[in-house]
């Protein structure tokens, strides 16, 4: 397994690949390669782009990725469908046309889906995230759909979000408000050559206006990513805020705060598998099971006796004694 | 606040309400108010009806609950939206027609969005599940709109599902197969008044043909929800799933999970809060934040560290001595 790591970091696609799949099963070796990955990680730069399916988003990622590639920065895509079961490789039929870049060896793709929970796909994301990073990618793209909550918490990874919306949901600008509205650091209006890109453009201008005075203002980026048109605006407008998040200082906060979180899951992962061996090798928990569904004890109070009965709560004791 | 238990138990409809907002908060409260109504709990069967978006599936409900009603039952709606950040009442566009069943007093109609994660949506979703059974519901309807994992989710609190599908998503079938077919127990196929309902009738069937010979298999009923057509035969079909899953004992089996679930999530809650409470008491968070962030520590081995800081292996030794 030694060798997977030492593969990733000369640059082996192959590697990369696997590794991504091991964190995405969730096994349990991916502790042990992150660990030997994370020292080689923190260089990568996390663009998000969400938007409702038939946003045209993933053209726009298409084109997106050729004039990226003009200032030779290696990058990872990530597309994460969490509507979809599927994952792994092309999977996904609009990935099909991102086989145009399957010859560049500086762009890696990847697709994946919900096999598990939800939770389980945003922790993923994140995991192949550090594997990208470690494998050299400069800027790591994340594709989501907009269907609500779930795309939010994928988004929250990223660096730099684009929201992507379109003229013809006439209310859909409306609907997108909350959660998503606080999530982007650059709209992008695409297929605006459609009629009421402008309406569009004013409401978004007008809710922003209403926001308090924030040092970052997100601009509001027309394109029509079928005829390539407005993509270096949006690459510039992107690469305007990442040197915003840089020099304002927010990009180390923001990254304080994610690894935070990750230890805080690390932390708690360790002590409730820990926990439950405790609990397991002195307590026979189907009997309390079947008390608590006779409703002859409830699972609050029992939570709290389960723990006293391993002794969790003497170490308070100990320690302040 | 022993009041709001006493009230709700006395079948007080704005003591329900109340207490529903307050596990949506995520109260801190909540938990000794839902000790407190466990005992009480137990005795409502929860149906779970979900499908796409247009499916119709709202006035299926609608009119589902008007046959439920002449057999004298009482019955909880709640109506989940995991793409909605509103919750509460009747804000979303079709709980308006609900209203028809607003002056009968044995109806009770809720309506839940994400507030804040998915997760915690479930979670609210399982409580005020809770809080109807309490209250004295025979039958809660969970009603949730299908987008993928999120409401699979959901709508494994159920006893029954119902998965509603229409004929004129001539693909949906085929997109809908993976995870939804697993949690359907019923199939719905509304708006059968449509060209192509006996072709998806037919794939469903094929589909259920595949799958290994398990004892219930799910009946497919055709329903116009506008015209009130098939909806007696659905009712009928829900009531022999209830009489299956009561005799094989499959009901005693996924509530023996659910409390076991249940009970889990409570130990981990009180293990969490009681480790963070020792660990920020011993150590400078922030400086080992900072050491993460540098890449001069990862955040796996920290977490052990952290966990030996507070002596959180030592009981293993202390026990085992």
């Amino acid at each position: 397994m030694q060798d997977l790591v030492a593969e990733l970091l000369n640059g082996n696609r192959r590697a990369a690949a696997r590794m991504i799949s091991l964190v995405e099963n969730d096994d349990p070796q991916k502790r042990d390669l992150l660990k030997d990955l994370y020292p080689h990680t923190g260089n990568a730069y996390v663009v998000g782009v969400t938007g409702a399916p038939g946003s045209g988003k993933s053209s726009l990622v298409d084109w997106l990725l050729k004039v990226i590639r003009k200032d030779d920065l290696k990058v990872g895509v990530i597309a994460v469908d969490p509507t979809s079961p599927f994952s792994g490789g092309a999977i996904l039929g609009d990935r099909i046309r991102m086989q145009d870049h399957a010859l560049d060896s500086d762009i890696f793709i990847r697709s994946m889906g919900t096999r598990g929970s939800l939770g389980g796909l945003s922790r993923a994301t994140r995991e192949a995230i550090q594997v990208l990073d470690a494998f050299g990618k400069d800027l790591i793209l994340i594709e989501t759909v907009g269907v609500g909550q779930s795309e939010v918490d994928i988004v929250k990874t990223a660096d730099s979000t684009l929201v992507v919306l379109t003229p013809a949901g006439g209310d859909s600008v409306q609907t997108i408000k909350a959660g998503i509205m606080e999530i982007a650091d650059i709209f992008v209006i695409n297929k605006s050559d459609l009629p009421g890109a402008e309406k569009t453009t004013a409401e978004i201008n007008q809710m922003l206006d209403m926001k308090s005075s924030e040092v970052w203002r997100p601009p509001v980026v027309p394109t029509v990513s079928v005829s390539n048109e407005g993509i270096n605006e949006l690459w510039k407008a992107t690469q305007e805020h990442r040197d915003y998040m840089e020099k304002s200082g927010r990009l180390l906060d923001i990254r304080r705060e994610r690894v935070r979180r990750e230890l805080t899951e690390q932390v708690e992962y360790l002590v409730k598998s820990r926990i439950w061996d405790r609990v397991k090798s002195k307590i026979e928990l189907d009997s309390v099971v079947e008390k608590i569904v006779k409703r002859k004890q409830d699972p609050y109070s029992t939570a709290s006796d389960l723990l006293a009965a391993i002794n969790f709560y003497d170490q308070d004791t100990k320690e302040g004694g």
